[in-house]
């Protein structure tokens, strides 16, 4: 077997990452089949599942991937712009984004007590990314003042879980760009009169 | 066979209803057996079913019957209110009103396209009492004046369907009411300064 370089083995891995991702989003976890994740990847289901145990395996890795992204976009830019990016999804027909791995996730927390108890350090570690960043906001003097920061994230929590429930029954609605703005200002110190 | 009133029939029903929503609020829909509704309402099989076809239509009759009280809240109360009510009731250990047919209705519109279909003409009488509540408190001078009542209405609908996904996931959240507060205070019309 020819010797492949580390730098190599994390290419493949990001392609398969980026294959599987578009394909779970399209046709859903139990729509992913094993012969359309080839098609979509490009590689056999030998050369794919030679990087990760099987599908379980895979969903598992995009869905981790997009967790820390996730988390990344909440420490530079909020929760809210994180709304603004799956309805932003939502309307693309071809969804390739973390819109696919967040509406499986979301099901998997609601009917899956095991894989809730497995995804805890994820959502811990989204959950801490909102603090921080809300507690940076309120330094920053951008931040409404007359609420703890727990009350304020739980509120942001409240509409990203609406939001996944809203996208998930399949509906988009042309309002929802003035409805996460309402969120967005409910958060935020009113303006000076 | 005795004659009976069809008062008696009614009050009948109720019971059967009432037995029902707690059983289904307990156990779930797949956990409901026939047994465990015979024990709630206290009847045989052979009555229960006399007055409903099947369990599905026992379980459709119970939503339906929530479907139209959450109507009305909404018309006297609002939809703050309705969401109040769930909040309080997750709270408490032995839970028999909404909240059990509403977390089975949000499970079946997510996952049904058949219900879906069916539920659409309630899904569009508790909106349609949802924005008559808003026009009533914009003439009333109660609602924040400078958004449309699509958008407000679609930003409370959020908040209802981000709530139902919390509470499903078993979370309460000691905040659950401030939160609320904050869904409440974001569509009135701001406090003069």
């Amino acid at each position: 077997m020819p010797r492949v370089s580390p730098e190599r083995l994390h290419t493949r891995r990001r392609e398969i990452l980026a294959g599987a991702r578009a394909c779970f989003a399209r046709h859903g976890y139990e729509g992913a089949t094993v012969k359309r994740l080839e098609e979509e990847i490009g590689l056999s289901r030998g050369a794919i599942f030679h990087h990760f145990r099987d599908k379980e395996s895979l969903f598992l890795a995009v869905a981790e991937d997009d967790a820390a992204a996730m988390a990344e976009t909440i420490a530079a830019h909020g929760l809210v712009q994180v709304m603004r990016d799956l309805a932003a999804q939502a309307d693309q027909p071809e969804t390739t984004g973390w819109l696919g791995s967040q509406l499986e996730v979301s099901r998997r927390l609601r009917t899956d007590a095991g894989f809730a108890r497995e995804w805890e350090e994820r959502k811990q570690a989204i959950a801490s990314a909102t603090r921080e960043r809300l507690s940076r906001q309120r330094q920053a003097g951008i931040l409404r003042d007359d609420l703890s920061i727990e009350v304020v994230a739980g509120f942001l929590e409240l509409a990203y879980d609406g939001l996944i429930t809203h996208l998930a029954m399949g509906s988009r609605g042309a309002n929802l760009d003035s409805i996460l703005d309402m969120v967005e200002a409910a958060v935020r110190r009113p303006a000076p009169r």
